[in-house]
């Protein structure tokens, strides 16, 4: 059993090509023990975005603060704020965008294999 | 891919032996399609709490609002408030309380088998 806070967890810019002012924090994970999945939070400054990619692992996804849109390839836009969730299936093309004046943070859980 | 508020998802009063005051909403799970885990939110109204118990399957924990504890089988303690994660490992005995004056809400995501 453990707890943990945001602001404890090591910040690491992503790198993946693609990807634009995005900030991923691996907050439960393999390490902690987590034997199934792994509890990640991405924070996208105001303009930044994540790859539009696609990938076999699912995400579920829990907006904890800001303006938000997830996009996928048939040009469909979800718009996102505080409160709400998310499921992207396995295989999907999608990319999260900050699409408001403040951070973009939200949850993101993924099956292990794709801590 | 797809979006949900929490107040479209239906409520269902916690009836396992051991809790009061739980309310309990599927968010994610196998009827959306999620193929390997479920996201569910729980609500703990105040004096409320969750059975202590353990089962094989993990938790992985975001409050979203209010004050709660999680206790565990040796006695201890851990503070729980808005915007802390937690994990619960297989098998280890636990119970969550509010401990607060408002609503202890948080998000349990499981593998799917417990959902």
């Amino acid at each position: 059993m453990k707890t943990k806070r945001l602001d404890e967890v090591p910040r690491e810019t992503v790198q993946m090509a693609g990807a634009r002012g995005a900030v991923k924090q691996l907050v439960l994970g393999q390490v902690d023990g987590v034997p199934n999945f792994s509890m990640r939070v991405f924070t996208l400054e105001p303009g930044g975005f994540t790859p539009c990619h696609s990938h076999a692992s699912e995400h579920l996804n829990y907006v904890i603060s800001g303006q938000g849109e997830l996009r996928d390839d048939d040009g469909k836009v979800h718009r996102l704020s505080s409160g709400d969730f998310a499921f992207v299936a396995p295989h999907e093309t999608h990319q999260f965008c900050n699409a408001g004046d403040d951070a973009f943070v939200f949850i993101c859980v993924v099956p292990k294999q794709y801590e």
